[in-house]
Order: C-alpha cells, then structure tokens, then sequence
C-alpha cells in the first residue's frame, strides 16, 4: 500500500458563499494528491505525459462528511492499495487541522497511449516502482 | 420525472492540457444543470437560501465517457426520478453535439436549515411543485 | 466600433465567502465576451486555431465598481474601437439586472503564429470583416 | 518594503489547451501571494474578516510576460512599498524555475468595515506591524 500526505491551504478563491469549500473544488484537491503521490514514487505525472502516457480520469465518487474553511489546512491522504492494470483506481481521504476526517473518495483513472488514444496496461517501470513501494 | 435540459459551452478556461475539459470542471457544470432545473419548478435556489434552506452535496459520483472539446455546445440533462425527503438525488447526463452521451453522474445534496446547520425534510412548496411536475 | 452583448449567469461556483463573484473570476467572463465577440464576427476563435492563430494575452487591466450577486444574469459588453494590428486590445463592462455599470476593464491580446510561437500581423480575413462591421 | 516569496505548483487544474497556465488564473496565485505576505505580518486575513475589516479588489493589472508550465514550481513575490490608508496597493512578480521574471501586476485592494460595508482607514494594529517591518 501507498500512502502520501500532501497538505492544501484553503484559500478564498476555493470558498462559495456558504463560507466553505465548494463541492465542485474538492475534485483539484484530489489531483493535487494524486500529483504527489506519482511525485513520490520518485517520477512525474508530467514524465509519463513526455513518455506518451496520459492517464485521464473515468469515473470519481467523493462523499462530503463535513465543511472545510476558509485557511484551513488540510491533509489530502492518497491510497493506492492495488498495483494498476489498465485502470489505476486511487483513494483519497481529507482531513481538518482537528485529525477529522472530512472528505473522502475515489478516483479512477485509466492508462491511454497518447499516440493512437487508446488505453493501454500500465507501464513496467511505473508497476515496478509500485511494487517496491508495496514490498518495502 | 422531471427532466430539464440546459446547454453549456465549453470556454477556453474549462479546457486543460489534454485540449478537453477538465475531469474537475464538470461538477461545475453538474450544479448549473441542477440550478436550471430548480428554476423551471418555479422557484430559484436564492429564493430557497432566502427561506432559511440550503442544499449542500453529500456525495457525487461521475462517469466520464468520452470527452467534450473547446467551443462545444452541451446539453446538459438534468433529471429527477425520486420525490427528495431529507435526502435529494439527482441524476446528470451530458451529451455532445452529435447526440453522443459523453458524462453521466448523480449528485446527492440534502436539506439543511441554514439556522440550525441540521438536515430538514424537504419544504412543502418543494414537494407539492414537484408532485404537480411528476404528475403532469 | 463593434459592440457585442452577452450574458453571464451567476452560479455558485462563481461565489466566494464574501457572498459575491470572486475578483479572479471576471477574467473568465471576459473571455467569455470576447469569445461571442469573435463569434458574433462570423467566424469562431477555434477556427482561427485551426489556422494557425493563437490570440494569448499580453496584459489585463480590471476596474471592480460594485459587486455582483449569486443568481444574477449580467450584462457583458465587449468592445472594440481599433483595428488590430499585432497587438488586440479589447475593452469590457458589466452591467448588473439594474443596468449598472459594475465592472470595466481591457485585455491586450496579440496575434501569434502557432507554429513558430512568434507574434503576427492580424490576419487578413480578420481586419477585412472588422472593416465592414465598422463600416455598417 | 515588505517582500514575501511564496512557492506555487501549476498543477493540471492550472493549465487550458494552449498547454500553459490560463490568463485568467493568476489572479488566484496573486490572492495566495498576498494572503501569504498577511500571514507574514504576524496576522492572518481571516483574523481581519473576524475583527469586520474585510479587503476587497479595487482594481487589478497584469502583465503577461511569458508562459508558465505544467509542474513548474513558480515564485510568487508580493511586495508592499507604500503604507496603506484606505486603499492598499500591492505589487505581484512571478518568476519561474530559471529565475525569469514571467508575469508581473498590482492589486489595489480597499479597507471596509462589514458591519457598515463603507470604506474605512487601515486599523492601527496593521499599520503599526507594517511601519516595524519597513523599518526593520
């Protein structure tokens, strides 16, 4: 299992006028996770893109447990507990300064070759990577 | 059942790197879909906060199908098939130009009364435009 | 002088804690006047992309005069009273449901050749049916 | 001279087809830049709101020197050279990963009371915390 913490600031521009986080922002807010967590398996999402792999997202589901506010910072924990194939489901759970869990959700995305746009199985050195990371 | 359709453009800010709209943006779009949807009932959402009544997301979930390019025009189907009691399901369909079904999702907000921050059941005037809608 | 009216629902996402249309957002609505300004011209910014034109911006300037609301149907007016030549600049009001004046500014934008990402002369098609709006 | 340096990640979310981050995207980081030379006052924006000052947007300038790129970290560089009255004038300067100056602008925001939603004069405290970082 990976785990990776990133933290994200709430700023003014992510509030609505419900004085919280707009439910349509938290969807960046898990990029941002799955940016870094691809960041600390020790390469870049944009490599892979430079590499001729995309990964575009299918399908997300996140459940509102409570708000988030204005400055706050809050801890983006994102979970892979499965090695990839062609689709590469990731986790990720939001937590408020107080520990409370706040947000949670999943993510799938799916491997495309950029060059004919179709999916493809994950790449070796990406599943290696990964099962290091497991193993260690 | 009631069904609205609203159209949407895609403008240069919805668009990412990939040349299409980012997986975040539709949430956005799923919300002015549902905003449109309240207006053809009769009332607005603004009317509703002005009562004391907001509706926050409790879970969302997206299914991207295919993907909707810069200066497309979508259609936006938003369709309501249960009569909401404190809970509120909505279902979301896009469709591209050429008729083909791109995205599909469901939002589930709640009823809250924004003085006490506690769910509520729906209002009657709620209910009873939506039996009058069903039943047409 | 070509003057094109086009109009913007305020939607929640728009919002920020304040309860109005956050700063940062006007510049999406800019580009969303100026995008039915192009449109309005017979052509289409995408088609100009298609050609080999891209029209980055090089400045933005933002006068904020009043507030703008939740639920709101503005007015944008998107100006142009100069033939481009490299440079585009294109002038912006808001107008609330009052028919104030909320908002102003301008954006320079330039021509850019695609394929060597160096600026150009705006091209032909585009000053000769500027000509004739201006002429009518 | 108050100068507070803040690092940002361009993230996808960041990005429009042209491959670079959008136009009308810097506001945003320049709000970041600026909520972050506030924290390094000793203070917080969100302690001025709950004291009923708030400090909205009067004008915003941007210049747009060069691209930004997806997964560069950029500097924001907020710079305050005047001491605030009623209108509170900041510099923002964006400098990328080779140290080139890439964007470069100036907010003026402007010092209300909420309660009255009138303008009123920078509250002592502030400017007292600025006159000794100036004079540092």
């Amino acid at each position: 299992m990976i785990v990776t913490e990133t933290k994200v600031r709430v700023y003014y521009q992510d509030t609505d006028k419900m004085g919280v986080v707009y439910y349509g922002n938290y969807a960046r807010y898990y990029e941002i996770g799955r940016t870094e967590m691809i960041r600390d398996l020790g390469f870049t999402y944009k490599q892979m893109e430079e590499l001729g792999i995309m990964l575009p997202a299918r399908s997300l589901k996140i459940n509102y447990i409570k708000s988030a506010y204005y400055d706050e910072l809050l801890t983006v924990r994102t979970i892979v507990d499965t090695i990839p194939q062609v689709k590469f489901p990731i986790k990720t759970e939001f937590y408020n300064e107080k520990g409370e869990l706040i947000n949670s959700g999943e993510t799938v995305l799916a491997f495309f070759r950029s060059r004919t746009n179709k999916p493809v199985a994950a790449p070796k050195f990406f599943i290696d990577e990964m099962l290091r990371m497991f193993n260690r």
